[in-house]
């Protein structure tokens, strides 16, 4: 952790520590994991890592406390956890590698940081990435900020711009699984009820999305907003239309939470090899994708079973 | 810019396109410069770069409105250029050269954005820095999360904990303009005072950092929170103690200022050799690096011309 918050630049008397304290007892619980040799991570003005192989990938996503994440329901761990875990899950949806996390916390005086960042650290933990740097600063509203940095070696990184007509679409996953938990902890289900856990603990899908570059799928994105929004937005970057079939719903979640229901994290891919995709999932003993659909080349068919399907989902409004 | 902020969960109704809209506009601002062959900037779920070559340096800085910037005496697009220059100041300080940025801003529904982002986009241009992406989420703070990424090629990056007993402790300007622009616009003066721009658009000297680095300097970090603040904290990196000769005060400052103001983003840093680091920096046409003391083994020690130098400047107390 760097203390590099900057003041409002007025000289300041007396010997303060409160925030170099916090910042070593936050290091403690973010910093456990083994630094490989001749890396430096948090302590010095910048972390140093070794060099990374092939192209780089850089992603940014911040979790705010009541916006995407109800503190009635939720303990403080899983919006830290939650926050890495969308982050990384934009690295799985490139197929790239994660190397390191940073991440930047505001906080009201008083916030219990060390529980924010046990959830942080439970999630870099969980995905074997290092948190090698964050920050610290006073606000109204606890907000993480979590920024993932990965590699990509071998060919490149997979874009959203890639889908081509003829294409088969895939999802990793049945969906509604997050919007179905959410309800259900809303009508008074435990924490630790499989469900709940999607909607508190997502899963980014990094072996999944490794296999799927590895097989040469041609577009891939992650449905974090709802498939309904997410198809629609990996069509307008590769210029496409589609048609799909149905769309596979998650035991215990509804057809509308499937749909629009976002942050499950599961990929969603385009391929015109969808049986070779098949074998490489199984190799890896990955949960084999589900075709939903296919790619066509008029943009403005936009189908499911024949049907126009609105683009709906999650969008702040600003 | 992603838009992958992640749901409450719920499914919601109707055709939301907000916020993908305001990303479209933010995008033209902040996506200007021209994208390199084979690299992806903004608009997939991650950013693809070339690969770097050397280490990889890393480093997060948040900027809230309120905190870090007084709204009364400057305009929001003063919060993205520090937020910006405070964080590539940290690549500076280890002899990086920055390669790219992304930013994570939050703010209240209302927020002029588009002011907000040309502020980080001229701080971007100022240094030759591309943004390569970013989020966007609704809070009640303004706050601008910036992290950076950057490359040390040949000899690697330098650390705080380099400082040997014997070293010149040396610094690349006088110091204190920040804070004493800060007070002059207390007291009424222009936004374009000379002094005031310091305070409201810092320079981060990545052009001092290089030429450190190929210099072989022992240790360097920047001086943000205030030489009396973050020269024990290179002290304490190093294990080492310091015998300071004297502060340098930038003209319109006062001694307090120079002390413990922070903001100047200035580098401080160790060297045997501070005749070959000024005939590099004089090659450069840099400004010569000022001598301020020394470093001595005794770790207790920490003084300015034989009295101790209380620990002081800005940390935020949570």
């Amino acid at each position: 952790m760097n203390a590099t918050d900057g003041p409002p630049g007025v000289p300041r008397g007396g010997p303060v520590r409160r925030e170099d304290d916090i910042l070593e007892r936050i290091a403690a619980i973010v910093g456990r994991r083994a630094i490989p040799a001749g890396e430096v991570h948090i302590g010095d003005d910048a972390a140093v890592l070794a060099p990374f192989v092939g192209q780089t990938v850089v992603s940014t996503d911040t979790a705010v406390w009541g916006v995407h994440l109800d503190g009635g329901l939720f303990p403080l761990e899983d919006l830290g956890f939650k926050a890495v875990a969308s982050a990384i899950s934009d690295l799985a949806a490139m197929g790239a590698r994660a190397r390191a996390i940073v991440v930047a916390v505001t906080a009201p005086p008083g916030t219990d940081l060390e529980e924010l960042h046990r959830g942080i650290a439970d999630a870099a933990s969980a995905t074997n990435c290092s948190i090698v740097g964050g920050d610290l600063s006073v606000g109204r509203d606890v907000t993480v900020a979590v920024t993932v940095l990965g590699e990509c070696p071998g060919r490149g990184a997979v874009l959203r711009s890639g889908a081509v007509p003829g294409d088969k679409i895939l999802v990793t996953g049945p969906l509604g699984r997050s919007a179905a938990g959410l309800r259900l902890r809303r009508d008074g289900a435990n924490l630790d009820h499989p469900l709940v856990i999607a909607h508190r603990r997502p899963w980014p899908r990094l072996a999944e999305g490794l296999a799927a570059r590895g097989a040469g799928v041609h577009a891939m994105m992650d449905v974090s907003d709802g498939l309904a929004l997410d198809l629609h937005r990996l069509s307008d970057a590769s210029g496409v239309g589609f048609e799909l079939d149905h769309i596979p719903v998650a035991d215990g979640a509804t057809l509308d939470e499937a749909t629009s229901g976002g942050e499950d994290y599961e990929l969603l891919l385009t391929t015109d090899d969808a049986a070779r995709l098949g074998l490489i999932f199984h190799d890896r003993e990955l949960r084999a994708p589900i075709e939903i659909g296919r790619v066509v080349a008029d943009r403005t068919v936009r189908r499911l079973r024949g049907v126009g399907l609105e683009r709906r989902g999650w969008q702040h409004s600003l």
